[in-house]
């Protein structure tokens, strides 16, 4: 199987009480496209500028990842620089430089078109919507989306939603979207939005899949996966975009879609998301090897089984 | 077996989104002791004034608690004012009088002297310390404690803890008498205090044990129970102490202290505590069935099951 992924691939400058790193290679769709390599063909829909050259192309090209998708245009590549000095769970952002991101229009190669899964990245609720219904005959279709859109694009944001199969937001995403305190009742009201999955991740104490049903109830169909606890948090940024990655590309490596299969994905995503954070950008996930990732989730598994 | 446990008994006033109680019952030994009691035989030592009465005195007995370890002394009890208006994950205390608890001098009947498990609720270390001095032949001790006594008793608080087993804190307070940032890092540095087992707990995210190694090495040794996705939390006020009441209590209720049995501990744990948060101070504790409890128990366990 393969999956097509639109989003971000950028620069980003981050301090974090670890250290400080000019301009890494990252982005949504970066982090999402290397973490789910190790489970499945990847392929790419992005725009970069003229600083974007071979030395990047080839993180892309030593996880076989498909990068006939990210166009090439004039002016600088999408920048981001912040810091977790005083949070390891939240990013403060210094600067957001959207360069050539301002005006992306994803173009979907027609390579791309037999893509069985679509992950949908943060970006413009309008552009995920554009690419979904360009994308009709995949089979599962995962989208993330942030405060800026929650608060700003709801409308927008909503048509999203009603085409998506799996949402994944964080805490605060899911409260603000839901208008909800308690995550229980925020949840339900965000599958009423459409999605019949839905992703809530915590952070540092792992994340929480619901699945909605007919009756409106939850608890039986509910599932958490713990994260593991790091002895040294290096750089939390991409935890997010890693686990989606780790999440949907173990869904798509699966023959069949049974309610096993989601569960080993959580596990799998909170494996992908602890490694990101071992290493600045994506270091830890260039160097990864899926022996690592299988050690890891058995030791997830122990980490929560009872018997 | 049986469980001794020495903490307060108090009046609580507590305001939370839900509503609002004036004086219920309350205190850390009240609502251990009424968790604890659907799993083993549960003894009191605690101090009341004149405003406890045999109302109070039934609910105890409901659940065949000891209270021959409460003394009664003129005064009025300890009263606890506070709310969670803002974050139902940290209580606002308004009021805080100590009355008869400020001179507590706890009393060990004699009837008491057999029992193999002890719990030291979060009081003055100088007196948790002479408490267990004064049962040096029990099984299993283990503790809480608070900021107050991290912060302005650090060296008596040190003191308590060489002499602990176990010691449930929640993630603040790990990382305050640790002053590490990291939670397994935190975590190790706690151990080296003394305790041979430290459960930290995330509020609604769950808890996690950390079993020290010679080695110094976490990991294989850690074990994380998820907390139950509640509908509606009423009011959080004993959350923890109906943890450590679940927790302990099961491990006397064991015939041997396996690790199955710790990570089950963790489990019964995490389920007392979410029952804690259905309806206000110890309403829902006072009406509970071991039905309901092992029920909660298994969906639990599918909460985080793999297979």
């Amino acid at each position: 199987m393969s999956i097509t992924v639109v989003g971000s691939v950028a620069y980003d400058s981050i301090e974090t009480p670890a250290g400080r790193r000019e301009r890494c290679l990252g982005g949504a769709a970066t982090y999402f496209s290397l973490a789910a390599s190790f489970f499945t063909n990847v392929r790419v829909i992005a725009v970069v500028g003229e600083d974007f050259g071979s030395e990047q192309e080839a993180v892309f090209a030593a996880h076989g990842i498909d990068t006939r998708g990210i166009e090439h245009t004039a002016g600088k590549s999408f920048f981001w620089e912040g810091s977790y000095l005083e949070n390891l769970n939240e990013a403060k952002t210094h600067t957001t430089e959207l360069n050539v991101f301002g005006s992306f229009e994803p173009k979907i190669p027609d390579s791309y078109r037999d893509s069985e899964f679509l992950f949908l990245a943060n970006i413009d609720p309008v552009l995920q919507r554009r690419v979904r219904e360009a994308m009709p005959g995949v089979k599962l279709v995962a989208g993330d989306t942030m405060n800026y859109w929650i608060k700003d694009h709801r409308p927008a944001l909503l048509e999203v939603l009603k085409r998506l199969d799996v949402l994944l937001i964080n805490d605060t995403e899911a409260r603000m979207l839901a208008n909800h305190n308690n995550l229980v009742q925020a949840a339900r009201a965000v599958l009423s939005f459409g999605p019949r999955f839905l992703v809530i991740k915590h952070g540092e104490y792992g994340a929480t899949l619901f699945h909605g049903s007919a009756q409106g109830k939850t608890g039986e169909r509910t599932f958490r996966a713990p994260a593991f606890p790091l002895e040294s948090v290096i750089d939390p940024t991409g935890a997010g975009d890693s686990f989606a990655g780790g999440f949907f590309g173990y869904l798509a490596s699966q023959p069949e879609l049974t309610p096993g299969a989601f569960r080993r994905a959580m596990f799998y995503g909170s494996t992908m998301g602890s490694f990101a954070c071992e290493r600045f950008g994506t270091e830890r996930l260039q160097q990864l090897s899926r022996a690592e990732i299988d050690e890891r989730f058995q030791r997830f598994r122990e980490l929560t089984h009872l018997d």
